[in-house]
């Protein structure tokens, strides 16, 4: 298993990214140490994945603020607020973001009468807290989750929801983690996921570098998989959860749990509680990121791939019901909707 | 509608055809003129799309035969004959190739006793019949297919079935370009259709210049503007189509078929009846032809976008079972296997 973090404050107090961009081809660290890095970051997926994102944007608030150090108190608190406005605006989809600033709202709010060296280290410790706390959850997520890989199996994830995503060892791929340490063989189906081509440059990466016997398909060889019996088991990760159990996640996520439903095969939604999200009753109410054009027409190196001028639909996410959802696994346990 | 042919005999007797590799940047024509850029055009989709690529194998055997004129019969029957079977081979599961072939084979067999102008004559007349005999197709498909056409209508298309992958008009496209003619307003979503891009490259290029109002989406938002009651019917072209009437066509028309079926949208093929294959009872029977990694790995400008010797499942095409299709669109009409 890697060593290696998506985010982290180092030794020196420094918030310290892998710029997910330069991946497979280059390892690049990236510092983060003002609101413009924070969101050229977070909207150019520099960072991404949604509980990374949450950590980022959680260690960039202590960041920020000690920046922001010599400022009069009053100034402090406004600039710093108004930053944590504008970083949750964007990218609305995903419920991490605006959970992990909502707590470090919080923080400034219960600490901001302390002096600045106090006030610093309780943003500091609460960032820390939600980086730790969801360590802890990635290796409950696997815990629950490895039991259902078995020997021989053929598991299918989209998108990336590993260490890349998270803290350490992810969403979807912590089972996978957790099964391969315990020795079990099984080989892993991991969709592209255009326009972004997070699973090719991402999770692909990240299972070959644990060893794990991975391959690669674009998302519409998916079904075509299944119709062999090639695919046993399903793994995504989620950004939102409705109460009723619809996800939010990955565009191209509902097409795999169709195709899944109509071969009988599991799909499980792997995903921190905090992702579920009381307050949509349903998929229908979860606003979904439209993105640029270009992600489509230009692909991954801004290489023109279609005609100039062609109208493009291009959300980041879409919405599986969860009457298509054979168990949502978070840090509780494998919970059902259906 | 475009007066361009993707594959023509002109008035030089060249076999010139648009390299489809270099569009929608570039709109290049190259001559074929011997066994290698014939086998290598083929091969690498420089011409593609089932009745195209027997169109120009057609040709292709009366411009081999021309070159090898001066050879004593029975070398030019033998070289003939291996140039043939060599072709055949290049890409098994559309039928029309091993079709259009077959027709030149019985022509030389039929003729091949005449006087050498008599026989190059002969050959160039049963490729010409190919040709005319496809556009007259792609005229009875449109006529067939415009009336499931309505004003406001959201059609989705994958791949490219267009003028480019026949002699004119295409399969699937051939109803969309009546429809416009005859005045109606409606919008078209193309898939881009991984590896190869031919939707994002092709379909959007022959849709925008004949004015139809369209939009391209990676294959895996198909399902999102389904769910979204975007899409009001389908239409996709074939390479094969089995007896009981599962079809074989580009990857990614599985998925879409299943995701249509689910939504209930009306989910047509248009293909030409040479497509039907009486000899292959079932899907199962289809050889699906399977392609280098590296159409996945490095995208179309050859950049890696996947790790080093990462494994890669790259089927050219899916079986689509006959119980999701709506109906077969013919030039002998509109066909239903279920």
């Amino acid at each position: 298993m890697s060593q290696m973090k998506a985010v982290q404050l180092d030794d020196q107090d420094r918030l310290i990214i892998i710029d997910q961009t330069r991946l497979p081809g280059q390892l690049v660290f990236i510092e983060l140490d003002d609101q413009g890095s924070l969101l050229d970051a977070i909207a150019r997926l520099k960072v991404r994945g949604a509980p990374a994102i949450g950590i980022a944007a959680a260690y960039g608030v202590y960041v920020l603020a000690r920046s922001y150090r010599d400022l009069p108190r009053p100034l402090l608190l406004d600039t710093l607020n108004a930053n944590i406005a504008e970083l949750r605006r964007v990218r609305p989809t995903a419920v991490n973001l605006d959970w992990a600033l909502g707590r470090m709202e919080q923080t400034l709010e219960r600490c901001h009468t302390l002096e600045t060296p106090q006030l610093l280290a309780a943003l500091k410790a609460e960032a820390a807290a939600i980086d730790k706390e969801d360590a802890a959850i990635s290796r409950a997520i696997a815990a629950f989750g490895a039991p259902l890989i078995h020997e021989g199996m053929g598991v299918l994830t989209h998108c990336n929801a590993g260490w890349l995503a998270t803290s350490e060892l992810g969403t979807a791929l912590a089972p996978l983690y957790l099964a391969q340490q315990q020795g079990k063989k099984f080989r892993v189906y991991c969709d592209e996921t255009r326009p972004l081509l997070q699973g090719a440059r991402l999770t692909a990466y990240e299972l070959m570098q644990a060893g794990i016997n991975t391959t690669l398909i674009c998302d519409n060889m998916a079904a075509s998989l299944m119709a062999a019996g090639q695919v046993d088991l399903i793994f995504v990760g989620a950004d939102r959860v409705a109460a009723n159990g619809d996800v939010a996640n990955k565009i191209g996520t509902l097409s795999l749990a169709i195709n899944a439903a109509h071969f009988g095969i599991p799909f499980y939604v792997c995903a921190p509680s905090s992702t579920l999200d009381p307050a949509t009753p349903s998929g229908a109410q979860i606003v979904i990121e439209q993105r640029a054009a270009e992600e489509v027409t230009e692909a991954w190196y801004r290489q023109r791939m279609a005609p100039e001028q062609v109208q493009v639909y291009n959300p980041a996410f879409d919405v599986t019901p969860h009457q298509l959802i054979s168990g949502l696994i978070t840090e509780d346990g494998i919970r059902r909707f259906r």
